[in-house]
C-alpha cells in the first residue's frame, strides 16, 4: 500500500468532518483527530519511497525547519499587529498560512523521528512540567497581568 | 477541573505504554496516541486559566515560536553533522531535545489555534499536496540521489 | 598582539565618542566608524587565539545564528507591537537587545568569512540590485501604501 | 541627491578593489571598507525616498529578518556538512548565498536603526565582553577540545 493512499485517505476523513455546528464560531472539528503518531508514520514512508532517508538528517531537517520558519514569519512580517482569529485576511492568505504552518509542523515531526524520539510523549511530559512550573494562582496571574516578567523570559504556552 | 488533572491524565496515560516488545528497535507505541486536538484543547484551557489569553496574539506566539526554534537549534550547533538516532548522546541531552522540540510544538499548535487554523487537517492536506507533487517514480528518485535539484529548493518532508 | 587588546582599543574608541549633541535624539555618531572588516578580522583572530576554528564549520555557525535570532526574538515576544525607538524600554531592556543584535551580526560576518565572502561588498552589490527592483516612483509608493502587495513578499530593506 | 546615486557609487566603489595580491589566499580587501554606519544612512534614505517608514516597525523588521534567516538556512539545508570556503560550490550558489547573507545584514541595520540603537558601538562592547569572559588560556582551549562544554551553551564568535 502506498502513501498517496494513505494520504488520500486522510484527505477524504477531513472531508467527512462533523456537521454539527458550533455555537462559539470554531469549526466543528474532525471525526478522527489527526494524531502525531500518523503523521510520523505517513513522512517516514513518504521518504522511504523516494528514497529520501538519504536527506533526511537531523542537522538537514532542522535546517529545512528553520527555512518553513522563515516563511511562516514573512507571511506576518509587514502586517502589524494582526487580530485573532485573523479578521479581514482573504481566504487565499488563509490556505498559504495553514500551508506553511503544516510545513513547519510536518518538518519537526519528521525531525523528532530521526531522532528517535516520541514527539507525542514528549509534548504531554513538557505540559505536565508547565502545569508544575506555572500553577494556577491569583498571584501568578496577577503577576502576568501587571507584566512584571523581565523581557525574553519563558512564558510557556 | 483543573489543567493540571487534564495534563496528569496524559502523563498516567503516557505512562500506561504497550509492552509490547520492539521487533524493529522502535520504542513500542502509546496505546493512546497524542493527538493536535487534544494539544490544541490543553492549551487553549492552560492560557485560560492563567489569563494569559491577553498575550496570545498571532505574531506574539509567531516570536515566541521563533525564539524556541532558537533554543533547538541551540542543541545542534557545537555538533557538527549528527548521525540518525543520536548514537553517543546522554540521556540528559535527550531529554533537553525532547523538551525544546516539545516547545516548538506547542507554540505551533497554539499559533494555529489563535488563528482559527485546523493544524491538523492542515497538515493532512499538505501531505496530500506534497505526494501530488513529488510522485513516486523511479525518475524523480534518481534526480534526487543525483543531487540535481538547485540548493534551497522545497524538497518535501 | 592579542585580540584583547585590540578589542579593548575598540572599546576606547567608543568612549571617545564625539562630544556633539543631535537635534533629533539620535546618539551622536563614533569618530570612527565600525567596518565589517574590523569585526571580520577581530572574530577571525579571537577564534584563531582560543583555537575555536575548530568549531566554526558553516553550519555550525548558521546554527549559531539562528539561536541568536531566537534570543533576539525572546526580547520581543510578549510585548505586542513595539513602537520605533523604543520608549518605555528600560536601558537594561535596550542593553540587552543591543547584544543580542550584536550576536546576529558577529556570527553573521564570521558565517561569512569563514564561507570566504566579502560581506560588506556583497551587502553593496545587494543595495545596488535593490535600487534597480524598486525605483523610486510615485506608482510603486502608491502601490505600497495601498498594501497591495502579496502576504509574504519580499519588500527590501 | 537620491539613494541610487550613492548605491551606484557604493558598487564603483567596490570594484576599485585593491588590486594586491593575496599573499594568503584572502581576496584583497576593498581600500574603502564598507561601514555600519554607511549601511544604516543608505537604508535609512531608502526607506524614506519609497515611503516604506510606515512599514518599517522594529516587529515587521524583525519577522523580516526571520524571514531572510529562513532562507539563508535554505541555501544550506540539503547538502550536509560544508566545508569552509565553500568548495565545489557553483558561483552562482556562492552570489545566491552572498545576497541572502546581505539581506540578513541590512535588515539588521534596519532593525537597530529603527530601535535606535548604535549596532558598531554595541558589537564593539560585546566583543569586549567576549574577551572578558573567555580570556585566552590554555585551560579554556583545552576544555573546548575536549567538548566538555555543555550543548547549546553559548560559546561566542
Amino acid at each position: 500500500m502506498g502513501v498517496c493512499v494513505g494520504v488520500e485517505e486522510g484527505g477524504s476523513a477531513r472531508e467527512r468532518k462533523s456537521k454539527m455546528e458550533r455555537a462559539n464560531g470554531r469549526p466543528a472539528r474532525r471525526e478522527r483527530e489527526v494524531s502525531l503518531e500518523e503523521l510520523r508514520e505517513r513522512l517516514a514512508n513518504f521518504a522511504k519511497e523516494r528514497e529520501w532517508d538519504q536527506f533526511h538528517s537531523p542537522r538537514n531537517l532542522l535546517l529545512a525547519l528553520v527555512g518553513e520558519v522563515g516563511e511562516l514569519s514573512e507571511i506576518f512580517q509587514w502586517r502589524g499587529e494582526v487580530a485573532r482569529g485573523l479578521p479581514n485576511w482573504s481566504a487565499s492568505d488563509k490556505e498559504h498560512l495553514g500551508e506553511e504552518l503544516s510545513d513547519v509542523l510536518l518538518y519537526l515531526v519528521r525531525l523528532a523521528d530521526v531522532c528517535g524520539l516520541d514527539l507525542g510523549s514528549a509534548a504531554l511530559t513538557k505540559l505536565v512540567k508547565n502545569g508544575h512550573k506555572y500553577p494556577v494562582t491569583s498571584q501568578s496571574q496577577q503577576q502576568l497581568s501587571l507584566r512584571s516578567r523581565p523581557a525574553g523570559d519563558d512564558l510557556p504556552v
